[in-house]
């Protein structure tokens, strides 16, 4: 059973767009203790829908525990009876952290599209101010899949003096033209949407709910891999009979699950959130300041790094992996790597892939022994 | 240059839906003679979007040719100086045969959502009836790529004494789950455009316009590879400067290219083809009326085949067109296969790449020495 708990910070926050976040707050969670050294903490950043309830339940009436709660807690790869383990809700996001869906002080509206873009680097510096409130100097490791492990390299080189250990499962070092083009199908799904009403849906209390279900369907897509689907669905019709063609008839397995997938997520999500989110992710380019040299970049990170990658991951390939892997080495950094064989393409990385949490758990055995 | 032509047909079509369509008409192209013995025929099927104008120019101000001008035209793998080319739009089309935004003869309104829904075996009989119209009892080859590779085989299991090669490029023995999501999302894309107006959009002087340019970009990521796009595009700005991060500021070519690409299709294709296209793609399943064994299918062929497919097609993968040989050989069928060293995805099967236009015509000449 888990509390969600806030964080506020009232000293502005310097952006990277050049604009300052005045006063502003972070929902975060933390299972386990911290020791009396404070050394066991470790920090989870969450991909592009997450949310700081990373484990374990909110009531006992939750019917689902938190995203990440096949590997948090206790006995599990982030054991909670030797870890203390933080997750929070990045800033812009929407369950609780300061977004666009909070109030504006200078207007008294919700900030909507006018909420200051992100790159990942700002959430860093916001995740710092977090370690500095609960007072841990050096995280014994910070990790994250997917966008959650773009912000836990940007933490290796940006704070080298406080991560011992970086765990980047399912990332890359930037995205592809080809991750570019479904972020922006996604974001025009939104910005079609006519209830999107140019992000200012909130003060006309409405939600551009089809733009987002697209949004979410293309991305689900994405997630999945081919073989993943084709096991999960096949061919397999849930109405209708083909014999009869199409009219109103037959509809697949597949077609009815996206569309709940859309629907849930149009629900659950905030539209401008989605917008900030994506072009986080777009802009991400690890070694952009760096000469754009992914070796010179990793260069000035003093921790070691555990990169892992799923083998039918379409979105961040293994390849993918293997560049971070080949500047780590270049760069002379200490790097353990696993491929895993897995299915289930991108989503593998959120779960209990019995390879997949033996490395978990043996390379965090070793961040344990010297907490 | 190349004129288009129509055949009006009166007589109603038995539809696979239990439906006949009453009197339609059939927009097609030719290019090179017929011969004396009307042996040198061959049929070309199109794709999910294509229409009648596979080569050559409608008039001196043409920009471009026809979308197969590459292969179709003297000294090319379908040699006009040997063959007599026939290129139609399909039935439900949106470029001059009869389909949706065709007037209803019961109504004296356009079809609209009320056309028939088609499935590709449809297709092949209403091809059946422009080869009577024309004059050819036999097909030296039918060729097609992606749908229209489909057509292709369902010509050679349906109507074996009327085809002698059967060309199937970048297809597949029926779509995969992960196929079907794209459609689905494509679909769904038009569906929650307010001017889709349940495909009224006609009547009401409207186009779909938002939905039918994210359907369309949607399946252009589809058609182009992973690497297509990072050589076509990388990670290269179109405006502003990543430093800056999101606020209407950096743009990359992928997303300018896409939304054009988006909004030229919807400036130039009907939505409601758009929907029955994609439909009759779902729903093809070459073996499901033979036990949904490809084998027994392909049992009832007699004609000859050559399949071809790319490296990088991750739309219908090489993968999938193995499964269409493996299933020939079993059938005891004749069958020559080239997998293609390509970079362009699906959409390679419309480039001139040396290897496939040297497959094509090699193949092209064996047909062409029994005509």
């Amino acid at each position: 059973m888990v509390t969600p708990q806030v964080a506020h910070f009232d000293a502005p926050l310097p952006l990277t767009c050049g604009r300052d976040l005045p006063a502003y707050d972070l929902v975060y969670e933390t299972y386990g203790e911290l020791n009396d050294k404070r050394s066991n903490a470790m920090l989870v950043c969450h991909a592009l829908s997450g949310h700081a309830h990373a484990a374990g339940y909110h009531s006992a009436d939750d019917k689902k525990p938190g995203w990440w709660d096949e590997c948090i807690g206790p006995g599990k790869p982030f054991d909670t009876s030797k870890f203390f383990v933080v997750s929070l809700n990045n800033l812009g996001g929407c369950h609780g952290s300061t977004g666009p869906s909070s109030i504006n002080p200078e207007t008294d509206k919700p900030w909507g599209p006018d909420f200051p873009p992100l790159r990942a680097r700002d959430w860093v510096n916001s995740q710092v101010r977090l370690a500095d409130y609960l007072g841990i100097d050096c995280w014994a490791a910070v990790v994250g899949g997917s966008l959650g492990g773009m912000q836990a390299m940007r933490w290796a080189l940006e704070y080298p003096q406080r991560i011992r250990h970086c765990i980047v499962i399912a990332a890359a070092l930037k995205l592809s033209a080809q991750n570019l083009a479904f972020n922006e199908v996604a974001r025009q799904a939104i910005l079609s949407d006519p209830d999107f009403a140019e992000g200012r849906y909130q003060e006309r209390d409405i939600i551009p709910a089809q733009g987002l279900a697209l949004a979410r369907m293309v991305g689900h897509i994405t997630y999945l891999s081919d073989d993943a689907m084709a096991s999960k669905f096949g061919r397999d019709l849930r109405s209708g009979s083909l014999e009869q063609g199409g009219e109103g008839g037959a509809e697949f397995q597949v077609q009815s699950y996206l569309r709940y997938q859309g629907s849930q997520f149009s629900g659950n999500f905030d539209a401008n959130t989605y917008m900030l989110m994506t072009r986080a992710l777009d802009y991400f380019d690890l070694a952009r300041e760096y000469d754009n040299d992914p070796v010179a970049a990793f260069g000035h990170a003093q921790c070691s790094f555990l990169v892992v990658s799923f083998s039918t991951d379409w979105r961040f390939s293994p390849q993918r992996s293997r560049e971070i892997v080949d500047a780590l080495i270049a760069a002379d950094r200490p790097v353990t790597y696993a491929e895993i064989e897995a299915d289930e393409g991108h989503d593998a990385f959120l779960l209990p892939i019995p390879r997949y949490v033996s490395v978990l758990n043996a390379y965090m055995q070793r961040v344990g022994a010297h907490c």
